[in-house]
């Protein structure tokens, strides 16, 4: 072997991994460090590991080292690891190793890491429930200001039968709910507390792990103590429900795509959301749409990444759930953030087009099945012989390139008469009255359907879960900031003390 | 144009989907479908839609259809589109169409075909969580055979600090306790019945959505029929999460490798798992390991399959959801329960050496942290103090390639009094216990440590959460088996009365 | 350590790892397996490594064997861990140990697996290549036929400007042709034989790795032995080829959905492709467009399983790129083969609906721009000022909900002398050519463009390209033909001789 | 339908959309975006479309804008849509209207944008190709210096065989060496010139494509301009390729993680790439290795965000493959660039620990198969004779815990006494060198083998292809340097002339 003269960190090192991590650090988790030191200070006073003197001299020390750091123009320098180790220093270089020097008693950078991890992740998950919540009650007013609204609705992507507006939102609004169901269920995984894990098996101070857990705002302190440091399930779940979400908003969207387009129309688009191209002057594009795709598809990309990344690595080595990586999951939250604030404004300045729908209906025929159920009900005759007589129907129209409303009366009469061998009770209106889109969603008044009565109860019955959702997330924000504020009383405490 | 003289179905057509699409059915739908057909009748009846005659003519029919149909050797003729149509048709030739004709009021294939894939994934996930019950129970299980036995803990890939197996197999029992929860979550969210939505709108008869969802099993019905027919999140969340779970086992499986692996050796594998090579006579390769974890993957390829064939499909199109990629979906339970079964009977017959554990702690120096925390707690000096000393003595020991156990007592004395400044108070007895695995993993016996008592609790808490589990999921699977003799039950009725 | 009394191999093992393995190597790999033991003996008996007795003997044993083996019917018994075993045992029996042994003489089941897993491929592919050729010369004879049939250009998902269906499938033929060739690329790296490498560095055994790539049908023999056993490039490329394939391919079925769909309706599809809705008489569904969308995401799917899975992996652990692997990665190909059968085709049988095209385009402008060029070069004003008396008459129409073929030349007059201070040049039919699809097409008549021209030298230049692709692929085709029949030929003579 | 009053555009989709955008193309395509104004106008002139003092005017008017523009200290305004915008109206007000209007004849944004991306991706391919080959020239002369140094190789994740650090590191060498020549592919792929394409058409005025594709450096003209602006398999093909290559890159970086690891330490890590812990004196973490993964992982994270973002996009929309996308495709560059520089430098600075290696073989009897096939050779008995002694040696060794070098003459005489039925003629000398891993490396002499010959032969071979390439990137680097110049020069012309 030759002898080793090389000193740590290689120049190569300190520029691709040292001065990164530290700009990803500075960035994202120093007060969550700050918080964290803090916090383990009092809980060792308390617990006393450390006595009365030493936590005033640590919390001051750090206290004025928050206020003269100069976070953003600090450069990685490499004279420190990192951002923790210069704390470290600046505190030794305040108030003397023998004191500083036990602020790391029973603790490590590994349970500190993770719990930083989780403290800013908490917040950013509470953050984009907010957005969800927004968007569901932009939503539900759209909702409500639209239930006699007609549209088209298109299972198997083809024209198929009327709904409404409402009714339509609705099915958003029910997967919405779901969705902010699972994120919050990601968030309470999230809500346990590492501290105290140590490197990994504690350590053999009798720490009160509640408490610091309590400093923090944490709901609860995660048990055993390998698990808090290596399992990754709480970022497998977060970004699977975030990607689970943005699939089916992507899906939304995509239907938004053919509702606004220029060719189907249903959908008006408002001008500031529409851009004009220079060498096509005919062209009105609802650019929106085409971005809010990509930026979801973006989006679902930045959680692949954390989830594939933790594919085949060992249980036993949890770096690769560190800063980096930690880093490109934000990068979902900041990407999709702009998703929800965009679809929600741009969802509210849309209007339904309702002359253009009223003539898609009639080209498309979509009302016809409900001449055959009303056939059903009003001259008791088996569906078999009313689907029959529609068909017959809608192929003359065919044949002849005729609309719907240009349906015969004589005709339909003649039919009848053929098939069933009497005439019809069905009079010449109530024909017309079957064939109209607003009849056929009136009609449609059970549980989930589309007619006035049933829609509204449905939108009142989301509106009484969005309630409840609205004051869980309040209640979990609230609780952050009390924690914050009790650490901040607890800190003064000493300080004036 | 041209005149068009072609009849469906295509050749190409017919081979290449509805010749696949009939084989999957009969293999996957058949029995779903039936049960829908029977509740359908009864509540049609239940609220007048059909008379007392025709609901026992159906009934019976269909029962008729079941005795003589031979599904195994049944071919795709290409008569009918698919299975469905070739039941209607048998139904229609045995009871005449007026009547058989009205079976099919008030729903259509797109309620019927998610309800099938609802009533189907329903019974493969509660399978599924009965297969982690049972895997989380095996680990309970060697755990609490296994407080005592020693581990070497491995965070960042290297050898750190010991603990116990039983602490480290409870990290795994944690998580097995959240994949549990969230797939749970996910067979909630499958559990909402979609009948009644038919082809999206609802229909014009009043039909009683709740009743229908009873007989099948259900615990809810989904309420806005759009969604029932276009809401793809159930697969979103089913997928999403058993992928979760299957890469924290990943995880596992790769500490697995290492742990069984000839190198480290630290778990005996017996005979029965290890294959020998034909050529290379000392080897003694624990397969399964490597099997384990290319399976897992392999499940998690199909998850992703049906979680990526929905992105950017649009929310009116149903289609890529339905059968081809339901089957897909299918192989992930199939794949994923050999790997469960597999590995819950493997781990069982593992058993740690605990020599080789013992010779490797003492090579490997991993006690040394606790020298330290002794040397603080004990003679009152700062941490800093006393991790210089034990530093000290590790780089003595490497440089003369000596293990730990051959410390010398001299030294550390030596090595106090420069630091210290004083004689220690440690006897010789009490340096040597300080760095024993045993006393390094007694005193960590803080809430989620590895400790006698520590662990004890925390399994004995985990238990219960297991038993609640279970009985949860064994009502899921009773209220589903009620369900079916319950419906057998009021089919009697109607063929007796 | 307890006693260890356990025998290989443990029945849960069986089950779930060694049956299904059994099974798929006598669908996918047996008849390699025979054709290595056959080439391998032969070089050993030119390398004089055996004698010419026994490779007569191993020879007549191994066809002895084939005949007399009932592969369809063989049932896993866990005598013999695989179907190798199985057939070395066979041998043994028939012609004894000492001169059986010899054939596994400088060879191992590593490079032996990995040769089968590329032979295999290779065949696959070649099958793939020439599918897709297939559907290349479909799309040229297409294009050929409708090089003046017009359609509507969407760039941004929006009607943007007339172009021909000839240009159109000329884009997609492109891209085939360059799928072709990435493809093939992977043809190549896969044709590298593994054999001779052994376990992992080759034999002592001085053999001609050469002469058994040569009877196997291999172009080239992979040099380095550890990576012909560790390397997985050849399944990377493979499946990252094919998949970005099926991704260009998927963005084709996109617009097909759009292009065949009711609302547009550009392109009419046969009746033997089109399903008809039970309860909704109007609908006239194109569903292979669908299916075709979903069969190539889980084609996607497939092919994502398979580099996934290698994630992560150790390049000194093969297993991952195992039989069950290479299973899976053989569905990408089955469903991906359908996929290609349907798509060439249902494309077949489509037809321009020129009457639709003709009517959209009047109705969205879509050959607008082409006046504003027309008057930059005839009335050789500035192109800001023709698009402003272009961007006037739009408005216009617009306004009145008029047609383009409805614009009013006296209308045009006055603008024009309004913006430019004299009388156009321009004639009210020279105005009225101008606006018409046909002229918009023949004036872009550029490098790429779709007139006449300009598509004729493109797609003859395509079938130049294609027809090099066909006699490339034959070529290698014939070249496994010819060394399979060389192997015959040999094996012949030392049976007769 | 309400009265719009709205104008473009709205403030969210300013700042969720367009701000962004502003940044990344200032940042990532203005100088690109500039030559292709230069080269566009040159063209326009040769082509007598615009006369030359327009285009004179024009490039002197770009110029002076080129010189004022302080692109760093810019902010969005929303006045213009984007820079390209604000460019144009910069040229209009210098030089005027009439003239500057001139400029678009005959393109879009359409054809600028993405010609612009694979001039940005053209030269992050080189530069990337440049790093694979700075890595595959140290692994080269790592591999040259090593041609001796004995490893243990672990096919199926144990120890099996030695071979050498050559032979181990020329593995890699030939899969670098098909990564180069696939993203070399790609880059062929990507140099196929888009402008002319215009909106998607072409357009009516005859212009140059070759001229300008060769004024910005671009080997090809992309032929039908449908594809130019709607294929985008050259990012399917770029990110794909670059994906396989960090796949197989982090399964290297596996291997390293296990060679590197305290438990083996068969690589050294020079103290300028280790890490100390700060409570865990013993531990000497090689860090770097566990950077390089997760590094990778992220990177192969940004590839799969670019490819699975245009999975189900329809062909006719390319907002997807834009601005959004390309710079999430930039990152995989960055990211990759980084783990290039980093894995090079490491490797460089890595050591074998023979001594390590040397007891490692020992205790893992890895040598044993070549004195099975030295008997073979030597006492001319069959392979399986060979096998059984062998075998028996071990088993006994095994059994009282000794070394391979511990191997007893007298006992193995006694085995093949007992076996073969005569004394061996092998000594015992020869015999301890049958078990020497270097007698081992020494008699794989074949081709791809180990051995000293075959491994000079073959990184010889690798040297050359190496060559090949680095000729064959030099030349396209000239190449656009070269049309750089050729433009400047034109440029000049004009301004002088």
């Amino acid at each position: 072997m030759k002898k080793d003269n090389t000193i740590f960190p290689a120049d190569r090192y300190r520029q691709t991994v040292l001065e990164p991590l530290f700009t990803d650090f500075k960035e994202h988790f120093y007060n969550e460090m700050m918080k964290i030191n803090y916090a383990h200070a009092v809980m060792l006073y308390e617990e006393r590991v450390i006595n009365h003197q030493e936590v005033v001299s640590i919390i001051s020390g750090l206290k004025e080292i928050e206020r003269e750091i100069d976070l953003e123009n600090m450069e990685y320098t490499g004279e420190f690891e990192d951002l923790f180790f210069y704390i470290e220093d600046q505190l030794i270089k305040k108030i003397g190793i023998a004191i500083a020097g036990k602020l790391h008693t029973g603790r490590s950078r590994n349970d500190m890491d993770i719990t930083m991890y989780k403290m800013k992740l908490k917040k950013l998950l509470l953050n984009l429930l907010n957005q969800l919540i927004e968007l569901t009650k932009t939503l539900l007013e759209i909702a409500n200001l639209n239930k006699d609204t007609v549209i088209v609705a298109y299972p198997h992507g083809q024209p198929a039968q009327p709904t409404t507006y409402a009714h339509y939102l609705a099915a958003l609004i029910e997967i919405l709910l779901r969705d902010i169901d699972r994120i919050f269920a990601a968030y309470k995984t999230t809500d346990n507390c590492s501290l105290g894990a140590a490197a990994i098996t504690t350590s053999g101070f009798n720490l009160n792990r509640k408490r610091v857990a309590e400093l923090l705002g944490f709901g609860r302190v995660q048990e055993n103590s390998y698990g808090c440091i290596a399992a990754v399930d709480y970022l497998l779940e977060i970004y699977g429900s975030i990607k689970t979400f943005f699939i089916s908003l992507g899906r939304f969207i995509q239907d938004l795509g053919q509702m606004t387009g220029f060719d189907l129309s249903h959908l008006y688009v408002p001008n500031e959301y529409v851009q004009i191209s220079s060498i096509m002057p005919q062209k009105r594009n609802p650019v929106p749409v085409e971005h809010l795709r990509i930026m979801s598809s973006i989006t679902i990309g930045y959680c692949d990444t954390v989830i594939s990344s933790l594919h085949n690595t060992p249980f036993t080595d949890m770096n690769d759930a560190e800063d980096p990586l930690q880093v490109v999951g934000f990068k979902a939250f900041i990407e999709g953030g702009k998703v929800l604030s965009l679809v929600s404004d741009f969802v509210r300045g849309l209007e339904v087009n309702q002359q253009k729908v009223k003539e898609h209906i009639d080209q498309s025929y979509v009302t016809i099945t409900e001449l055959a159920e009303t056939l059903v009900r009003k001259e008791k005759i088996s569906f078999r012989q009313a689907h029959e007589i529609s068909s017959e129907m809608v192929k003359d129209l065919l044949k002849s390139r005729k609309k719907l409303s240009d349906i015969d009366y004589t005709q339909f009469k003649d039919f009848f008469v053929k098939v069933i061998g009497r005439e019809p009770l069905l009079s010449r209106d109530e024909i017309s009255e079957a064939l109209e889109p607003e009849y056929f969603v009136s009609v449609r008044n059970m549980f989930g359907g589309p007619a006035f009565d049933s829609i509204t109860n449905s939108l009142s019955s989301y509106q009484k879960q969005l309630g409840k959702f609205v004051s869980i997330i309040e209640k979990e924000s609230n609780s952050i900031i009390k924690a914050d504020k009790k650490l901040d009383e607890e800190l003064n405490s000493y300080m004036i003390g």
